[in-house]
């Protein structure tokens, strides 16, 4: 039995969604949903896709559709349960309704959900999302593939006119797929409208090669092995123009294009913002997948010893030491944090859904936090699976552990749905904006400092309630020195004070960057990647935070906000310990204040350390789905093998 | 065909062994030791004994045994290059005749090299190393097999007590091993004495299980699938009194047991100590697969273009980007430290062997250096290689790109040979004993401060040139300011002040620690944990720089020279980026010099990315061992394309 506490943690973090997740917990079995780790290639596929249709037969994985039950943001929901069963199984998923689907739903019209969208939930018609080429990965703008109408026949012709145009990496491409959303530049009357995106087939019901397609398989990768990516190469296919997913434009019935949207590049960027689910949907699915590996190594490291105790007798359990709290805590206080941040972008996912594109400004920030939370939380996926196998040692590293698996599957979510190096530039061109649209066009040179304390409460908003945190940042600028490194308002100010000032510092430099032209204007943005990198970082990391300050707000439970309080300091003073130098470097504390941070992470670890167990059971991470055979059973599994 | 400077670079990094590296990458085919990254387990496994067994039969992989050509340190050597072709490969010539021959030849004596070292080397004996128990492995004073005299018989019993007691991730033991070394605590009329190793047989000629013996296989693992891990249980299996490895003690012919060794505790760590080898290979080879990934990366980033050049017109090149510079090359600087480390260290280790014991103290520095590398350098790798992967995009993570194989085999170095975490402590550990001797009994608190400089000279022991050094941080104290950050005596001067402070803050937390008994003290030291790894960090961090410019002192060619003067700019200043956080903590710099430190670094990457290319070529992976299908062929390749 999982302990009152965690119950009630998990309930926490569950968010909105706890019926839906305990759903889940309580019907989905081992069996439904996790791989046998030592599964060769081509029946991990077999066995990826015949849980699928399996799951969506049962309702399970499926929702945000038109015309059919569930919400997107229980989308993102199922999405994040399916993460701890197999991530394979997830990204087929992912590949299938999240991509293929989610681009006829959002970029296709009425048309094409009344004849496809029934098919793409079942399984019954498999589909790509054919995108990225071997030429152009991150920059989509610039894919090669054509689209381009042919009045004669009232069709258009896709067609990929070089090698490096070739579809590539694209799931379900290299098996399974039978149709493809194929994004190309869209040639109508000679002239290039930029990128759109037609629904064809790709293959025959035999699994042949439709006529002109030519489909590769892409074989065995680093991990997601359930996964067939495979390349798609069009030699001038014919398709019928309905099929073109036209809702933001395409060439209508007088052969003419039009578009809601006169710019090419505002319509480019609105077609790709309403595919901002899968984004949100990877870094989730990381962060639990992240969850699973923190619950196996601490269970681990509750139950291993090693060393003789000195004086007491027995040995020393793992999670005693201070080297191994360090590993974990830290960690399981992030996997909080961030859970509390997918919580809250979910809702604004729901809500400029339901709008439908009636607030821009609430589209950008979404899309601006979803690219921010994707890169910030697969580096570290990537980072703690590792940490977690490592911190299981030998056994760690023995397929049947549950560590390695995850592991090589977790890998490439810091490359898809956007490079991550890519989407922090993003995220720093967005702040940039933002930055520039409350600040004007004035020279900041020597204004922006004594302005910065109201120009940041212009330019930066808050996640959540502005107010609390404002009370908080207040209170705690009332507080003797002593205590303020417990207190949650100079957490605040800390997180507030380096995203301002790293932004602003950007801004000057890039407006200076921008006197030069060509080459050495290239040179001087170039220049400024790193500083670009770690405005992105600050903005993120304040997110988080006050995802977390928000959330527990929520909690009524006495106790359970307590401990929800200490994680949360956690989480913020290690945050505020890793960026120590950029602190000490713009005089935001003395290096006495960062050896106190330190000493604190420290006292918190120790302190946590007694609640290990609750803070697991809290992430919500079945032990039937854990399949970690050095684990020893629990009370929970004792008890059903008893009554067996 | 490669570029003169890359060319004198490899010279410069081969080292002593550089005749019998180039006769690796001349005889050496592709088809000899470069695996196919998707052979199942079993096939898998069946490639690496193959392949182990032809490299013998041609003199290749195998060196410093009795009787047989070539020196311990020459071992090393042919582990370095072993490592690039394949990981697998590589640790089953680890175990075959680095470990299990390796305990033969050092634990053994000519009785036993005489009968045993000839199959060794063919592989006619295939065996196993077994230690590491599925209760102990970091802690080996506590496994729990016996090896009991039996004086009736004049045996040995070798028993598995407990559960607990089983041989376990043992390498060879899954299938292949037909003999084995066993570590167990040695019992003599009633008498445990402690650790000792026998040779025994495991299986028969046809695989099956000695009598008493039960073998197990622990199957498939998160790499190194060519390694057949597995596990030994032992029920009262009697051996003949002359097979236990008994050069530093066992049961004489009086049926009584002597050592040379009084100590229980002294003999084992001189046993341990004579197996220090495995660190320094493991080490090495973990920097030699983290060549190989930062080749394959850097050449990718030289070819691969992605988003338009402003002005110029073209497509950037990606390693023209200011964050792909950061990724990588400071990582190439680091890849050619530590491979100047390595150098030094096996000369060290070919010392201490032809030494025979007969200096402790360099054998305690030689094994306090292996421990520091090893986790230093396999950290590194964990890191590096999935960095590489992450900068190759979704090409990275397809496997006939060769880096995820790289990523998946490197994963465990961090944790065999030595839990890294384990591993920094004993380092630790060393440098607290060589403190203390320098200093003696002294109560260090007030003092210590005044007489930092003296002490740090007298506890410090230089890596190679002392006067070197010395001249170097002199000359850098009469310097301006504004030049300091280039001039090798700051770095210098920085990483000792580093190490100084860090452990004689460590000596006085310690000593206070030392005051307490029982539980109490265990807290006290427990606290200690971080600041252990910090002085170990610092340590090993101190020992790669000096190697570097030791290394840099005996290049004669003037611009080659220049070269490596740079990119030890480059890791210098990169490493002390790393730690400025420390640094501003403990005032040796301010918040001006250290944002100026992370100028540089960004200025050397800038400087050396025109030398990409050339470094690359130096790190000296023959372009037929990359296995990468992205690579575009070079003008070698094309060569001999033509050619043929």
């Amino acid at each position: 039995m999982i302990t009152p506490t965690g119950q009630a943690l998990k309930v926490s973090l569950d968010g909105r969604f706890h019926e839906l997740k305990e759903k889940w917990r309580s019907e989905i079995s081992s069996a439904d949903i996790v791989r046998d780790p030592t599964l060769p290639m081509a029946e991990a596929r077999v066995w990826a896709l015949e849980k699928l249709v399996d799951l969506a037969s049962r309702g399970f994985a499926v929702a945000g559709f038109p015309n059919h039950p569930g919400t997107v943001a229980e989308s993102v929901a199922h999405f994040e349960m399916l993460a701890l069963g197999d991530l394979s199984l997830n990204i087929k998923s992912g590949v299938q309704h999240g991509l293929f689907g989610g681009a006829i739903t959002n970029l296709g019209t009425s048309w094409h959900h009344e004849r496809f969208i029934d098919g793409v939930v079942d399984c019954s018609i498999l589909g790509c999302f054919a995108m990225t080429e071997l030429g152009h990965g991150s920059d989509v703008q610039s894919v090669e593939t054509t689209i381009t109408y042919v009045p004669e026949t009232d069709e258009y012709e896709v067609n990929s006119p070089t090698p490096t145009s070739r579809k590539a990496y694209i799931g379900n491409a290299g098996k399974d797929g039978r149709m493809a959303v194929v994004f190309g530049q869209l040639v109508a009357a000679g002239e290039n409208q930029g990128v759109h995106a037609i629904l064809m087939d790709i293959r025959d019901e035999d699994g042949n090669d439709a006529p002109g397609v030519e489909t590769g398989d892409q074989g065995h990768k680093g991990g997601l092995l359930g996964v067939d990516n495979g390349t798609l190469f069009f030699d001038h296919v014919r398709v019928p123009r309905r099929m073109l997913l036209n809702r933001y434009g395409g060439v209508n019935d007088e052969g003419v294009y039009e578009s809601e949207i006169a710019s090419k590049n505002a319509r480019f960027f609105t077609m790709l913002g309403t595919l901002v689910r899968g984004r949100i949907c990877v870094g989730s699915a990381a962060a639990m997948a992240t969850r699973k590996a923190l619950t196996i190594a601490t269970r681990y490291a509750l139950q291993r010893t090693q060393f003789n105790r000195p004086g007491a007798g027995g040995e020393i359990t793992l999670l005693d030491y201070q080297t191994h709290q360090r590993k974990l805590l830290p960690n399981i206080a992030r996997a909080y944090a961030s859970g509390f941040a997918i919580n809250v972008v979910s809702e604004q996912l729901q809500r400029v859904n339901d709008t439908r594109g009636s607030d821009p400004t609430a589209a950008r920030e979404l899309e601006t936090r979803a690219a921010g939370l994707k890169a910030t939380l697969t580096r570290w996926t990537n980072d703690t699976i590792q940490l977690c196998r490592e911190a299981c040692g030998g056994a760690g590293y023995m397929t049947e552990n549950g560590l390695t698996l995850l592991r090589q599957d977790a890998d490439v979510f810091a490359t898809f749905e956007g490079d991550n190096t890519v989407l922090m530039q993003l995220v720093a061109k967005a702040l940039l904006l933002d930055y520039k649209k409350s600040w004007g066009e004035l020279d900041m040179i020597g204004t922006a400092r004594s302005g910065a304390k109201l120009l940041g409460d212009r330019f930066m908003e808050r996640t959540t309630a502005g107010t609390t945190i404002g009370r908080l940042i207040s209170n705690a600028t009332l507080k003797p020195e002593a205590q303020k490194i417990k207190a949650r308002g100079w957490h605040l100010e800390m997180f507030e004070f380096r995203e301002r000032h790293v932004v602003e510092g950007l801004a000057r430099r890039m407006r200076e960057a921008g006197k030069s032209d060509g080459q050495a204007a290239f040179e001087a943005v170039n220049d400024c990647q790193s500083h670009m990198l770690e405005a992105a970082r600050a903005h993120t990391d304040r997110v988080i935070l006050e995802a977390f300050v928000e959330a527990i707000s929520g909690v009524r439970d006495e106790y359970v906000r307590s401990l929800l309080i200490r994680v949360c300091d956690l989480y913020a003073l290690s945050t505020i310990e890793d960026n120590r130098a950029w602190f000490m470097e713009h005089h935001a504390f003395d290096s006495g204040r960062s050896k106190a941070v330190t000493d604190a992470v420290d006292g918190l670890c120790k302190d946590l350390r007694g609640k290990a167990q609750e803070l697991v059971e809290g992430l919500g991470v079945p032990e039937k789905w854990l399949n970690s055979a050095m684990l020893e059973p629990t009370r929970e599994e004792e008890a059903a093998a008893s009554a067996a």
